[in-house]
This record gives structure tokens, sequence and C-alpha cells, in this order.
């Protein structure tokens, strides 16, 4: 390591908001220094407690968010928020931070906010978050919040970096309930209502109690049962009910049960996934690169295969 | 290879669409046996041609698709649709299938419809789209079209698995076509707005004919210049103007240029890189799992950390 990397880490530590800026650009450039620098962060760490926020668009996240912020910020906390943007090709993206950014919380020192946007690598958004979150969790932040706009894979995968996962819902119609059913269940510790003067969030709030009642009934070994928040997040109604449900779920995963262990356990070999896919797709890119251009040739004639090249691939990657 | 999967084998030859089912059925189920079966369903494969058919929802495509399918079967050819759904975990998915299959095509001999959804995997879904590929592939089609809803990274790495990718949009103003400008240039062969008759649509059809203009300034390398065509998939209007740009497409990559082949390869090395990934996540999940829960502790407890983690499994997995 350079000792100007060294440098780096040391400010990092004692909570240099723009020496954590200049590794997180590091972290979306690829910059292959930056392992060494990880592993040091990541070693350094743990601190923070990470939460996750998602739901599709529209359903006012950005603006719940920064209730949320501020009140975090009126009890004393220290509080960094990661944007991250799966930004479609159609859409151009990385605007979430942007507005987060505009909201109320610019000026304050206690805040730091930050976009990260696709960079068209596969899996690459989500390994890189789980980096940016390493720089961020060996600072002194007391909350890192991660917030993506929930519309797939992508966005699943990303909140599985967080402790605990808010999940946001507009009210919606039977319909739609029913529809989300499938993935809603498996990734989110609270679930918020907003828009609570919707002539429909009762409804909602009550189909998802439904829900969560019939995945506590599939899942006996789950202990803790997420609450259903109902928010109003132009006015702060139900904010401060929102970040006692979350201290509430970290006190329950901080009691050691074994479910939080196992979960803690799921997202590490999760995330290693993550990185190990990463250092196969570079050494691809790298040295590998004409010893794979030669064995295209044969595959592309079909007097091979694919997954012969693969199975290649692998055993010399490990050798 | 058992017997069964020989014969079936020899009926997927053959055109039999029931045992083409039956395999991808145990593609998106993981069956491990297919490995053997798809090897040998590569090298039998390569006479169809790939389309891809992306493009944001709400933009028509499903009735653009049922009418390009009503196009190629009067002119006699056979014709598979694999509808991918990268399901959101908040819409349940798997619907542009069933949409498709109730439209025109019911019961027509010389059109096969199916549709995959998200199996919860990372990058899994766009590895079993390949693989459903292959099966298609080794069949007597003319034509096997991959259909995906675009809304984010999912879909262009689905979208890689086809030679000629059609991208739709729907007429829009100029903000919109400034934000699409980024991702948009990288994945289309051909260009389609549909809904002709929208106030929109000209304006439309000039701005993505600009923005493909600055894209051939920029990759000088590029011999193939995107045509957009104007459709109007409610009354056919376009439809055969469409057929006959991917005519041209196909026609242009066949003259064997060097950038057809460069983008032959790059697909394939694509394809090598979701199949070793795939590998690795089975090996992680499979043999080396009490390997693996061993090494986690140390990590939760900060002691190690994921990189190093990473490094070990890779070297391990090669071994």
């Amino acid at each position: 390591m350079e000792q100007d990397d060294r440098k780096l880490l040391d400010a990092v530590a004692a909570g240099h908001i723009r020496s954590a800026a200049r590794l997180i650009t590091r972290v979306e450039r690829d910059d292959p220094a930056m392992v060494a620098m990880l592993q040091a962060l990541y070693r350094m760490g743990g601190r923070s407690k990470v939460v996750g926020v998602t739901g599709p668009p529209g359903a006012g996240k950005s603006t719940l968010i920064s209730s949320l912020v501020g009140h975090w910020r009126r009890h004393g906390l220290k509080v960094a928020v990661l944007a991250v943007d799966p930004s479609s090709p159609f859409s151009g993206g990385a605007v979430l931070g942007d507005r987060l950014r505009m909201m109320d919380h610019s000026g304050d020192g206690g805040v730091f906010i930050r976009s990260m946007a696709s960079r068209g690598h596969l899996g690459g958004l989500s390994r890189a978050t789980g980096d940016a979150l390493t720089v961020l969790d060996a600072m002194p932040w007391d909350i890192v919040l991660i917030e993506t706009v929930g519309v797939g894979q992508n966005e699943t995968d990303i909140m599985r970096h967080a402790a605990v996962v808010v999940l946001l819902q507009t009210p919606m119609g039977g319909d739609d309930v029913q529809a989300a059913k499938a993935g809603i269940n498996e990734i989110g510790d609270i679930f918020v209502v907003n828009k609570a003067d919707h002539k429909e969030a009762d409804r909602t709030v009550q189909m998802l109690a439904e829900m969560i009642a019939l995945g506590q009934r599939l899942h006996a070994e789950r202990i803790w049962k997420p609450p259903v928040v109902k928010t109003q997040a132009t006015t702060g109604d139900g904010v401060a009910d929102l970040a006692a449900q979350i201290d509430r779920c970290f006190a329950a995963n901080a009691n050691g049960m074994p479910a939080a262990l196992h979960r803690a356990r799921t997202r590490m070999r999760f995330r290693v996934g993550e990185i190990l896919r990463d250092m196969l797709d570079r050494r691809m890119r790298a040295e590998d690169g004409q010893w794979l251009e030669d064995l295209l040739d044969p595959v592309l004639a079909r007097e091979s295969d694919p997954y012969a090249l693969a199975q290649r691939m692998l055993e010399r990657a490990g050798g």
C-alpha cells in the first residue's frame, strides 16, 4: 500500500468526508489498488447500523428518507446515505442522491449523501455498493442508509447489504398486492405504507399484515415479525414510529439470536460470492485475454461448446 | 448421459415441441444433468436467426411481436418466442409469454411461445436464457425471438444473447430522449418508434436518427448503421419494413465482416462468463459448503475479510 493510501485510511477512520468520497470514486472506477484498501477498511469497520430502504418508483422514498434523516439528526446521530441507482439504459440514472442532496440536508456536516449509478457490469453495481459501504462503515457514522429504487433483481441484491431492510409500498388495490406477494416477503424487515391519507392506505396495511402473518406461518424459524408502519412523508407523520421500529429490529438482531446470526452469515456469503465473481471477471478481461481468444474460435465453429470452455477457465483460474 | 436423455435430444433435433419445453423446464430447475445435454445441443445448433426485442413498458412490444410473428408465418417461417421476464419482487412476473400466447398464434404449430421468469439468482436469468436458447437453436426454427421488458441491466444482459437487437421506443419529448442517450446506442441494431400516430412520433424518429449519427461518428469501426422504423403495431403498419430491416441486418452480419465476427466473439465471451459464474455459484452452494462455513466466522469477527476469503475460494475452485 502506498504512503498516501495509508494517510487516506487514517483520514477515513477519523471521519474525513472528502477522503471517503475519493475512495468511493476509486471503487466506481474499479481501481485495482482498492482491494488492499478495502481489506484494511473492512477490518476497521462494523460500527454503523446499515439500513436499506427500497420500494417502487413514486412511493415517496426520497421524501421519507429525508424526514428519517431529519429525525435521526435531531437525536444527534450522524448519517450517511448511499443512493444506488440501477439506472436503466433508458433513463440515464444517478438522480436519487442528487434529489436528496437538494432537499433539507445540504450544509449539515453530520450528513453525507452519495449516489452511485450502474457501471454496466453484470452484478457490478451491487458489488460496488458493498465496497462503498465498506468505506462508509469504517467511518464514525451511526447509521448508513442505502437507498435504491425497487424495480428488479438488482435492487434485491443491493438490499442484501443492509442488516435491516425497510420496504416502502404505495397504497394499492387488491390485485397489485396479490402480484406483489411473491417477492415481497423475502426481503422486508419493516413495511411502510406511505401516503397514509390515500383512500386505499388502510386496506393496504391490512393486506400486508395478512401477507406477513402467512409468511410467519410458512417460516416457523423466523423470530422477527415485520411490522407495518403508516407514514405521511410530506408531513412527517409516522416517521418517529418508523425510526423506533428500525431500532427495535437492530435490538432484536443484537440479542444474538440464531436467526440474526444466520442472516449475517447469508449476507456475508452473498458478499463473498460477489467479490469472487468480480475477481473472475477481472481475470477474464486481463491476463487471460489472449488465451481465451484462441479458445473462442472452435466454440464459434461448434467443434467445442461454451460449457467446456467455462470448465477449462475455472480450472485455470485457480491453478 | 441417460438413454432417455439421448432420445430427448433426437426429439428436439426433429422439432418436437413438448420435448423442448421439458428441457427448458429442466434448465429453469437448474438440473445438473442438463450441462451434458446443453453441450450436445449447442454442437447440434446454430441454424436459427436469433432476434432480440426490448423496450420500456408500455411501448407496445407484445402487439408488435405478435404482428411480426404473423408476418413471418405468412412467409412460411417457423418462429419460437422466448419471453423473458426479469420479474420484480413487486410485480410477480412471467406474464409476457402468457400475454402473447393469448393473442393470435395459439394453435399454430409453426409458432412456439415460452416464458421464463426470474429465478432469484444473481445473473441467473440471463444464463438460463442462454441455455433455453441453446435448446431452441438446436430445433428447426427459422427465427428465435427473445423478448424482454427493458428496464435495467438484466434486460441489457438478456439482449446480449441475440445476434440482432430491435429496440422499441415510444414517442417522447426531448428531455426523455436526452436521458435515454447514455445506454441506447450500445444495444440496438434497429430502432422502432411504435405508435406512429402519436404527435411526437416524427420528432422522436428524428432525434433517434441524430443520436445514431452521433454514435456512428464516435465509433468509426461500426459498419452497420442502425435504421429507425416507424410502426403502428395495432394496424400492422411498418411491420413488413421492420422484418425487411431485420433481414438486412442478418445479411450484413453473414457477409462475415470483421465487425460482425467481433460481435459474435464478444457475445460468446459474455456467455462463457455467465456459465463460469454459474459453475462457481453451484460449487459454493454444494461441496464447498461446510468448508466455506468454517471460514465465515473469522470474517464476521473482522479478523479476516471477504476479499481474502474470495481469493482463497478462487484458488480452491480451480485446484
